[in-house]
This record gives structure tokens, C-alpha cells and sequence, in this order.
């Protein structure tokens, strides 16, 4: 089996595999909000990839998720911080999310083999069940419209590091050998080795420094969430 | 100004820039192969991104290399090993490229401002011209079939070291953030670094050694190849 990494949605095609499990991932902040959603109760999150479809859902009487550029959509319920996704106002709720990146990078694998969402928040379950699960694996950066962005290369590092620790039945593409080194070089203090990523300096510009801290902590869940029909749901 | 890494050619669009230096990048080897011919006293080589064109170029009597999945295509002059561009055969002469990669990439980013060819072989005349060129630079690496691969990451990682321990006149990209760490791991000894690369254990099962190392190797020229009309010539 194989391990790699992808930069970019836009790499997506270049990249996509029969039978493979790709890990979406937008740790600033899609992929840590939603996993923060599911472990608050969220029953289903319907990811979407335009505005029009988001404006549709909210029209219908949906509770939707707009974020543009780092900031709320006005006219919508939450941003993508974590911290909009957490409370009683979610629990058992069907919530609409559109991002910049991450819902981006869903649209684009969403038909591969098995679509999982991984953070820091569900590292230890998300890698636990890869190596279980006996499948290639595609860690889909969702990068920052379209680009290499450092956080997301630091998280697909850090579960490069923690899978091929614990197994050597996943060969690794050369995206995560890369990946490997630069989570060796952040892993002391991977808020302090994001300090001068383009993404961090965009959320410390918008005083989201907490969200950064949040979305930087391990293990706050064990949920998985998994796109089935056209939704995320638990796994 | 700023300066970033572009890792596959089919990313390019997405990093595009006015007025922007793209440096292409194909260590191993064919940005190598292009360095040690200007040195070895070629005078243009017309690089073409498909069999068909070196084809009708060879029918119409050029010198034509070709180079697919790391052996050369069998009825051309060459592959793309440094060392059929070394000797009294190529002197003065036109030569026409076609590679699995770096000629690719020089098609994706050839109406850019300034496109130059980088490798092991000419980086310090390289970046000398960077920092004098006062513009913004776009490291592109040609990777394998659009995909990442470690060795050009690595030489974009020691151009981005050598620029910025230099001048702080470049805003680096988180591309370029990235490499700058992961050169940290591999200059002590860049060769044993890329041992797991895919490309580099493909060029080994080729019996291809002697090639990497002498890719490796800096400073072998002060050449720094220019597309010109079409062509590659010395700057």
C-alpha cells in the first residue's frame, strides 16, 4: 500500500487512485471545525463548494457555514471557527458549511473510494483507522486557493509520522517523504514553526489567534466524519 | 518582491505572475542535462514538449535528445544524461529536447517574463542573478508525471536558503517556507537525503548513478540558459 500527499485541490486529478481513502484536510480552520461540529452533536454537515448553493440551503431554512478569505459571509449563521461549532444551538442540527479551501477540496475527491476529514483534533482516531482500514491513502491538502500552504503540510506530516511509526506496510510518495522531515523540524512547536506562514499571519491580521491555538490541540475527539451521499456524516 | 515554489507544471496557472523570474527545475535530470551543454559549448536548444515535434525535428536533420520515463527513445541523438551532452559533438551546435518533465515544464511557464534554467550545476550564478534581477521568482519544479517529487524540492529549498541567508529583500511563500526547512535536513549530504526518492531509485534500477551524483554537484558552470523565441540560449 501507499502513503502520499497532494497540495492542492487542483492537483486532485493528478493524483486520484481506484480504492484509495482520501483525507481532506484544512486544519486553519474547515477540517478542525467540522470535526469540532461533530463532537458538539452535529448530526450531518452538507458540505457545498459555490455561494448560490449556500444562499439556496439558507433559503430552504438551513443552518449554514459561509466563510470567504478568512471572514463570515454576512447574511449566514457561522463562519468556519470552531468556536461557532460548539453548544446546545448545534446539537442534532443538519448544518450547510462553504469555505474557501476545505469544502473546495471535498468537491473535488468527492467521489473517490472514501472521503474522511482529518485535524489535529481527531489525529490519533484518523490514524488509527488508516492503518487499519488497509488502503492507499491520499492526504489532500486543501492549501489556500489552490496553493501549498504550510499548516496543512504540517498536520499531513504529522500523520505521515505517526502512521509510518507505527507500521512499515505503507510505502510513502515522495510528497510524504518531504512532509516527514518538515513535521520533524515543527513538531517541538508547530504554533511557534507556523509563525510566519501566509495563512497564520492572515488569521493573526482577523485577532484569531485562539481559533489557531484550538485547531493546533490533539485529540479534542475521536470522531472520524466521512462523506456519505453528498453529506458528512460520523463514521 | 517574493519568491515561491511551484511544485508540478499543471499547478502552474495557479501561481502565474506578471513580471515574474520562473526558474525550471528538473535535477535529475534534464535541467542539468540543458546546464552542462551550454557549458560543453551548444549553442541553442529548442526544447519541445512532445515525441511528435523531436520527431519532425529529427526528420529535418537536427540533433534531437529524448528522453521518456528515464531512457532514452530509441532513433534520437540522446537521452538525457548529463553526459551525452559533454564533448566535441555538441559544440556550436542547435540541439532540439524533449523530456518526460522539464520540457513540459518549460511549455507550461513559457510566456512568462523570464524563464532560466536551474540546477546543482549553475545555482550560485543562479542566484547571483536572482537577487540582482530585483523581481519576483517562481521556483517551478517539472516533479514526475505532475506529481511532487523530493529531489527538485530540494534544489528549489537550497535556492530559497542561499537567497534568503543573503538578502531579505524576498517574502517567501509558504512553498518556499516549506523547502527552506527541508534543505535544512538535506545539505549535509543531499545525495544520501534523496536515497528513498521515487525518481532517484528509478534512475538507480536504470544503473544511473554517476548521473546523480554528477546532478548533485555545484558549480560546475556559470551558465545561466535563457527562453528566447523558442529557445534555450546562454544568458
Amino acid at each position: 500500500m501507499k502513503i502520499d500527499a497532494c497540495f492542492s485541490p487542483y492537483l486532485y486529478p493528478i493524483y486520484q487512485g481506484d480504492d484509495t481513502v482520501v483525507v481532506i484536510i484544512d486544519v486553519l480552520r474547515a477540517t478542525s471545525a467540522i470535526c469540532t461540529a461533530f463532537e458538539h452533536g452535529v448530526e450531518k454537515i452538507i458540505p457545498v463548494a459555490t455561494m448560490e448553493e449556500a444562499k439556496a440551503y439558507k433559503e430552504k431554512g438551513f443552518l449554514v457555514g459561509a466563510e470567504r478569505n478568512g471572514l463570515p459571509v454576512e447574511g449566514f449563521d457561522f463562519g468556519n471557527s470552531p468556536y461557532h461549532y460548539m453548544g446546545e444551538h448545534v446539537k442534532g442540527k443538519t448544518i450547510v458549511l462553504t469555505t474557501t479551501n476545505g469544502t473546495q477540496a471535498i468537491e473535488a475527491a468527492k467521489d473517490a473510494y472514501k472521503v474522511v476529514i482529518g485535524s489535529f483534533l481527531n489525529i490519533s482516531a484518523l490514524c488509527d483507522w488508516l492503518i487499519n482500514e488497509n488502503k492507499d491513502v491520499l492526504l489532500l491538502c486543501s492549501g489556500w486557493k489552490n496553493k501549498f500552504n504550510l499548516e496543512d503540510a504540517v498536520f499531513a506530516g504529522a500523520v505521515t509520522d505517526e502512521i509510518s511509526n507505527r507500521t512499515d506496510k505503507f510505502n510513502l510518495g515522495d510528497g510524504c517523504l518531504a512532509l516527514k522531515y518538515l513535521y520533524k523540524m515543527a513538531k517541538e512547536n508547530p504554533n511557534k514553526f507556523l509563525t510566519h506562514s501566509s495563512h497564520k499571519e492572515r488569521l493573526a491580521a482577523l485577532n484569531l489567534k485562539a481559533d489557531v491555538k484550538y485547531c493546533l490541540t490533539p485529540d479534542k475527539t475521536k470522531i472520524i466524519p466521512i462523506y456519505k451521499d453528498g453529506a458528512l456524516v460520523k463514521m
